[in-house]
């Protein structure tokens, strides 16, 4: 089972490596992490860099595709390569999937039209532009195609996929394995959640945290 | 302030960047991931590679100090340089923390003496050969020392740390901003939680799980 995950320039770290940590536990799986051009690609706040070990063109067909998000979605979306290689490698895969802003990635492929999607919570209104139905919950799974809501959300999504595709036990394990009992010390992690004045500072400054 | 992060051979990828997450998004703050040579690190299935950009050498004396855990963890506790480093950071750090059985790294520098800590649950008993007493909690404080549990413990950790360091608002910005709102599938993530036959396999294979 190939695993690829797109890299892209200013893309969020957990967004990738949230899922990464579940989807590599998965029997048989080989997870390759891939850009435009071998070698690392800086995330979001430029202190970060993971390293491609492959191009687009070296996995044209992997069992499941991951993109995450990040400001670097903006330009992703505008990438003739990553889009073309999306739309090639969507028609072989098992699973097609995103964390974060990287459904808006999908979408710009063309992959989302008419079907149920989520993104982060700030961009959800943005999903319709592409002909996506937004779609206020954390994971989301309409026929092959996968969302999750932001960053953290990865993980979520991919224990949701390894029940998909192993049962229900081999998710469990794998979510004992990385020690995934969550106990945030506040609840603040939905704009229902959290503080109002805390989630205004956000929605105040929405353009700002979605594309610097 | 200064965030250090050590990478070492076969270190576990989430266990880095959960918290790298969170603590990149503090006010003023530096992060700089860490290792005896700049370059790529491999984590600890081989798939993933982070890219130290400094060495031990360079950062001396950082304010802040992660050590992750994962299978490098053995040799990581062998390893003069590390052992070194940790000692002298510690000795001016606001705070030290760890995650996972990068607790045990902790502990073989000597730093964990007579204090509460924890680490990945099937290692826990293993913190008290450094003199520490094992403590089954999530996210353990004991002075300036902060341990967290397995892997994807980091996330609270550096959560809790965030308000400790910037108040409960901060902590919370934070949370929302990584849309930290846990929904996994399963509520599996502990071994009081997880089925009976599923802990039993982890049990079972202990020092293979934790050694390879």
């Amino acid at each position: 089972m190939d695993i690829a995950i797109l890299l892209f320039d200013r893309f969020t770290s957990l967004d990738a490596v949230g899922p990464y940590e579940v989807l590599s536990h998965l029997p048989g799986a080989t997870v390759t992490f891939i850009a435009d051009e071998t070698g690392p690609k800086r995330n979001d706040t430029g202190s970060l860099a993971l390293v491609a070990d492959a191009t687009l063109a070296d996995l044209p067909h992997p069992d499941i595709l991951l993109v995450p998000g990040g400001p670097g979605q903006v330009q992703a979306e505008k990438d003739d390569a990553i889009l073309d290689w999306l739309r090639t490698a969507h028609e072989t895969t098992t699973w097609t999937t995103s964390v974060c802003t990287g459904s808006l990635v999908l979408g710009a492929a063309g992959l989302l039209e008419g079907k149920r999607a989520t993104t982060y919570w700030l961009a959800l209104d943005d999903l319709a532009r592409h002909g996506a139905i937004p779609t206020n919950e954390r994971v989301v799974i309409d026929g092959k195609v996968v969302t999750a809501a932001g960053v953290s959300s990865g993980i979520d999504m991919a224990l949701t996929l390894a029940a998909e595709i192993g049962g229900d036990d081999l998710s469990q394990m794998i979510q004992l394995g990385i020690e995934y009992d969550p106990q945030p010390p506040f609840d603040s992690g939905s704009e229902a959640k959290a503080p109002a004045h805390i989630s205004k500072i956000f929605r105040d400054n929405s353009r700002f945290i979605l594309e610097s």
